[in-house]
This record gives C-alpha cells, structure tokens and sequence, in this order.
C-alpha cells in the first residue's frame, strides 16, 4: 500500500469538525476506496481549547493557518476558514506556493481570486479542489469539470441558497409573509441574523460566478452579475404564479447569448410542471444545459456540517486515489492562463417571458393605457387577468404575462405606464425561465 | 504537451459513431481540457463498407475487434459492440490484458463479468470506465464511484429505462393503454420490434445490478433480483394513483436491509410532489441516500447517440488527463478481491407501503371478508376506496392502500382473499416508495 496522505485542515468550526468526524469515521472504506490512509497530520482554527466534539489531539496545532499550509507535516491543505481576503486566502496561497493539493469550500475566496489560485496550482502541477464551495454536497464541480468534458454549455441555471429556498416554499405553503418566514427561518437557523448575503443574492452570485467560469471557459466575473432579492416578493405574487401555473424560485443564471455571457440572479417563475419547481426548503439543484448531453439536473441538500463533509472528503479522496506524476485537469475545467476574459452580455437585451403584476388605480381607460404601452413596445401578451382588490376597491391589480420579449422592450413599457400615473405601487416585473 | 492519447473504437452504430463525431468536433475544445490531443487511431466493426455519416478514414481498420483491442496503435479500448458474451466480451478481456485502458457503454458485459473485469483492470494498474452503461449521459457511475467517497448508502433507486418511463407518462398523460402506448412507442424508435427486455424489466435490472455494486461494495449479482415489468398496468391503476396522490413509475430499488441487500425492479407508487415523480418521458432519474451527503437526485437524458457520446466522452477524457503512473482507484469503488459476496435480502420481508386494487364481486359481506383477511395479517391500512365498475355493475373496485408492513404480510392477505372467492380478476398489488 502506498505511504498514507498526510492532511491538514485549518477552521474547525461546523464543516472542519464535520470533515474530522467522517475521515475518522470511514477511515477503513476510505483506505479501501483510496488504497492509502488519510491521515489529519496538522489543524489549525482561532481558540485551541473550544471543546468542537471531536478528537485532534493527534495531529500537530497550528496558531498560525500560513504556517499549517506551508508545513512539512502536510501533502494536503484542506481550508475551511472562510473570507475571500485575510488567513483563507494568505494560507490557500501559500500552500499552492508551498506546492501543497488544496480543498476549499471557499466560494467567496473563488468567486474573487479563483483564476490567480488556478493559475498558482497549475504552474506547481497540484491540485485545487472546491466541490463543497457551489451547492454543498451536490457534485456539480466534478460534474462540470470532468463528465462533461467536450460539451459546450448553453446555459447553467440553479437553486444555490436554502435560505431564500426554504422562504419561498414556506410562503407558498403556508400562505404567509416574507418578514413572518424570514424571522422562522432565523430562529430555526437557517438564516443569519443579517440575512442580506443570502437573501439579496450575494451568496447565490458567488455560487454563480463559478459555475459561469467552467460552464463557458471565461474568467470568474463576480462583480458582472445582475442580482435581485426576494424581499419583495408578495403573496400576491406567489398567489397569481399559482393561478398561471408558475412558481417562484430565486435562481442564479448563466447563458450564452449572441453578445456575450449573461449573469443574473432574480426571482424567477418556473414552470409548475417542472423538476425545480418541486424543489423545496433548503434543498439545492443545479441545471446544465450541453449540446450533446442536453439536460441535466442534480438536486440535492446545499448546506449542512456533513453534506458539506462528504464534498470535501469526495475531494480529499480524489487526491488520495492520484500518484505522483498524475495531473487531473485544469482547475476550471481549461487551464486559468487559457482562460477568456469575461465578456458580459446587455441585460436589457435579455430575452424571455415576464410576469408583470400592476396595482392600478379603478379609473376608465387604464386597461386601454397598458394595452397601448405594451403595443408601442412591440410585447405579445400570453394573458391579462384583472380583478379587484377586496381590501381597496379604488384599486384593481392587473396581472400580465408576456411572450418572449426583451428587457429593454418591458422596461420600456412599464416606465411608460409608471409616468402614465395610474399605478398605485411600484410595478413588480419577474422573469419566467423556461425550465424542463 | 504531454503525447496524444491513441484509442481504438470498436462498433460503429448509433454511439460509436455519435463519439467519432464528438471527438472530432471537440477536438480544440478537449486538448485544452486533457492537455493532450486525443487521436482515434483504430476502429472496428462488422461491416467495413457501410456509411455512418462520419469519416474513419485516417484510423486503422480492424476486422476484429480482439486484433483492435491489443494492438499497439492505441492505449485505450473503447467498446461499444454490446451484447453480454461475444466480441464484446473477448476483446474488452483481451484490452485489459494486453494492459489497456478500457471504456466501455455495455451493462449487460458488466452485469455479467464486471467483476472479473475489474479484477483484470485493477491487476495491470489500468482504469475500467463505464459511465455510458447506467443511465446515459447522466453522471452516476461518476458520482457514485467518486464524489460519494467515504459515504454509507443506504438505498439507491430510479428510473433508468426510458421506454418504461415514456409509455407510463403517455398513458397517464392521455388515458390509453398501455398496449397503444407500445406500438406507438415503437413506431417512434422509443422501443424495439421485441420489447421485453425494456418492457419486463431486464434493462433496469442489469443497470441496477452494477449501481449495487457500487453503492453497496458486494460482488454483481444480477440473477438475484425480483423482477416485475409494467405490461399489466392498467388504466384504472393510473387514475387510482393519481386520486391518492401518486404517480406509477418503473423503478429499479436496491437497499441495505437488516437480512441483506434488496434488488428490485417492479411498477412503483411515487409520491406526485416528490421530485421522481416530475420526470416524464424518456428522461432518467437515479436517487442515491447516504449518511453524511443525504439524498441526490441526479436526471438527465438515459438513452440516445450524443448523450451517450457524452458520457463515453467524459470517460475517455478523465484517461486522457491522467499520466503515467496514476491510478484512479478501484473500478467499483473497492478493489475487485475486496468485494464481498452479495447476501439476498429475503423480498418477502421487504418492508414499505402498498396499493392494492381488487375488483370484487358486487356481494354482501365482501368488504368485512376483505378487512378481515387485511387484519388477520395485521395490516394497517391509510386509506380504502370503494366505487362501482359502470360497465359492469355486478363488479365493484376496492383500492387500499396500507400503512408500511411486510411483503409477506400482503401476500398472506391477497392469497386468503383470492381463496375467499370475491375477486372477479388477480388482485393487483403495487409498491409505494418513498421520495423527496
């Protein structure tokens, strides 16, 4: 048997403790699977004598995260610290440098260094591994990187946030709220205490902006994403999806388009029908569209110590299984120095179907007024349903779904109907994505 | 650049020449990728005069697929000739021997000899890829073998013949049989002139055999599973199914029982919110559970020459990218020696709800016989529907469904109430499974 694969992990908060518990665990399967041992040879984490419920007496402690990676005792740095700056990226650094294989689940490290960190493990032939950062458990980096070698993506699309996933189907279950869901979900703790990350987007984007990078073989653009939250959402939304046969998910995209790469993440209607629409809770799936695979779908749980665990031991293991000599590809699919700059594509001129829902004032010709402002921007309307609102009989909310039409073509149109002066509130636009 | 990879295709149908054309096609794509070129430098089939649509003309034509497989123009077999025993069998042995990397699309090779091949493969250090053989373009073998390392399944299960899926969607979708549904699958191309294999459940189970294998470390053993195909479902199950909340999927199941390892591939009750359930068509779904990941769902295309072009693609790849000296571990997951031998659950033990439908004679005193028979045996029951035939109005449709009890419980039951003498037709007797 092979010299056993000396490791060292540095953040032992949930995910570290979860990645000690299950090497420990399945140390005989793995040897098996691996034909070596993996063995923990150093940790490092902020407070040594924090009780975690595991056992690391047995390998060495580092204070410092720089030192560990850089360490003689290690062939693997394993980083679960967190921060796209500071002691995750120093030490995952140093480590490439130090010509250590490195495992993140570091999706915001990625989202923002992702292609220099590349670049640094393919100069020094290592490997760098980050499974568990997009989707948790969800193999879709391994998916992307090496099963769908050869296949030009079209389009990525996905549910990458529990949180925002778990807000939305309770809402639609139980008829309640977005403050009312968002408060259960924190006491519940499958929200922050400041939930903006999740809830605005921004963790969905980072997800996104790696997952853009190995779909079409670009540079990683974090800051390139159009992002929309799901605070504004209503029951009055998730209600009129209903009737229409939608429901509404928080969904991270990426598609090629004739004038580049579109990123966006937004409320999104999806298909009732669908497979993502019965997605629900915290649960995570990731679709890749390829042009001789065609569809595929992974769903599976996004969060959680031991979903995580298994994503990172998954990628542990891969390492373990490699010799001396071996090379496993690039680390974004082609190599970092190959890779294309981002090229981003107009928003306005994405294409699709709208939803359109419009609280208007009950006066004669405001029906006439839309109907004329969606015609002078050229928009086919699928339905217009209209009714009355019990609790205001002033006002009337008048719900439109459109054909395939632009960005540019609706915003048009709804800035005309807004200076029009018959809404009561802000028009609420949400993107229909087609989704099989 | 590393030398290109120099491979041999054997059979040259649908598949093999969906591959030549990837490769061909891909060519830029996949030497950025594998940091080699990859060169079809040999290939063989039966008939050297026949147009495929794809030009062979600058690799080596074999007449025989064994000269092809240990020739020294090429350093990795792929064979997609098919068919258990024959060409496919002998020359895929004689690649491994002759120290060849193989690939190979064929489950019914691998539900009869993976073993042995795999012992072949591991001994000359060469890797044995067959994402192809299960499912299609979807990444189970992949994520079973890799990503799913250290992981304990408990129970993997899905829908991995397309024919089965598309007949049971269309009748549930238009209301005809399943008769209708055959010919009319056939006159597509969805199923063959003889359909038995597809219809009677043999395709499912030689795929399942091999995700066992895999999920569970034990030797293949495709003789040991219960077998039920879907020829007998009828009309009245579907609509039944539906009013009860489920939907009628062929699906493949193996689980770790307390007896043993459970294989089964029957008509199965699904629950119509659940994921599974959403997958119409030709589509395939393969669900793995395990103890630290959880429950993954992955669908995708199961059938067809670009998507299974893709995934014979994806294995070529991973060859190319490795180097010499290189091992990607064991070919079903634990060497081919350490495989334990497969323990047969009991099936009658099998533990789960149930959906039986009997068509009674219109009697007093049939319900109390039925109840009683449904106690006897200790059956608890969720849920009994009773509605006359209109056609036939001495005949009534009893529908129960149980809470969770054994097979062997059921059994005694539905022979007790067939010995009564009440049931007009065999009882039908359908398991429900549960899914996310």
């Amino acid at each position: 048997m092979a010299d056993a694969l000396r490791i060292g992990i540095a953040g032992l908060g949930t995910v570290g403790a979860s990645v000690i518990r299950m090497l420990d665990a399945k140390a005989q399967e793995l040897t098996r699977q691996c034909g070596r041992e993996i063995v923990v040879t150093g940790v490092s984490a902020r407070d040594r004598n924090r009780d975690r419920g595991v056992d690391v007496s047995n390998a060495r402690w580092f204070d410092d995260s720089v030192e560990l990676a850089r360490s003689q005792d290690i062939e693997v740095f394993v980083e679960l610290i967190g921060g796209e700056d500071g002691p995750a990226r120093a030490s995952v650094k140093a480590a490439l440098e130090a010509g250590k294989h490195v495992v993140t689940a570091n999706k915001a490290l990625l989202s923002r260094h992702g292609v220099s960190l590349a670049a640094a493990a393919e100069k020094k032939g290592v490997l760098l591994n980050y499974e568990a950062a997009v989707a948790g458990g969800i193999p879709i980096i391994k998916t992307m990187r090496e099963a769908l070698a050869g296949n030009q993506v079209s389009r990525v699309f996905g549910i990458m946030n529990g949180t925002c996933n778990y807000i939305l189907t309770r809402m639609e279950a139980e008829g309640i709220s977005f403050e009312d869901c968002l408060k259960d979900a924190q006491r519940l703790g499958y929200a922050e205490a400041d939930p903006t990350f999740d809830i605005e987007g921004h963790d969905t984007a980072h997800k996104l902006s790696i997952l853009t990078s190995l779909a079409f073989g670009c540079r990683i653009s974090a800051d390139d994403i159009y992002m929309e939250g799901i605070s504004n959402i209503t029951q009055a939304d998730i209600r009129a999806a209903s009737d229409l046969g939608f429901r509404i998910k928080l969904l991270g995209v990426a598609v090629k388009t004739d004038s580049g790469i579109e990123q966006r993440v937004h409320p999104t209607m999806v298909p009732t029908s669908s497979v993502i629409a019965q997605v629900h809770g915290v649960t995570n799936a990731v679709a890749v569209e390829t042009d001789y695979l065609g569809e595929l779908l992974l769903t599976g749980p996004g969060a959680g110590g031991d979903a995580t665990a298994s994503a990172v031991t998954g990628d542990i293991a891969d390492i373990a299984k490699s010799r001396p000599g071996f090379q496993h590809g690039p680390v974004f699919g082609w190599p970092a120095r190959e890779l294309t700059p981002y090229k981003r594509a107009r928003m306005r001129s994405h294409a699709g179907g709208y939803f359109i829902r419009l609280t208007v004032h009950d006066r004669t010709g405001v029906f006439a007024a839309i109907a004329k402002r969606m015609a002078d921007s050229e928009i086919s309307l699928e339905s217009i349903v209209q009714h009355g609102d019990a609790t205001a009989d002033q006002h009337k909310t008048v719900i439109l779904v459109t054909h395939e039409t632009t960005e540019a073509a609706v915003r048009k149109a709804v800035d005309g109907i807004t200076r029009d002066g018959h809404l009561v509130d802000k028009a609420q636009v949400i993107r229909i994505e087609r989704a099989a």
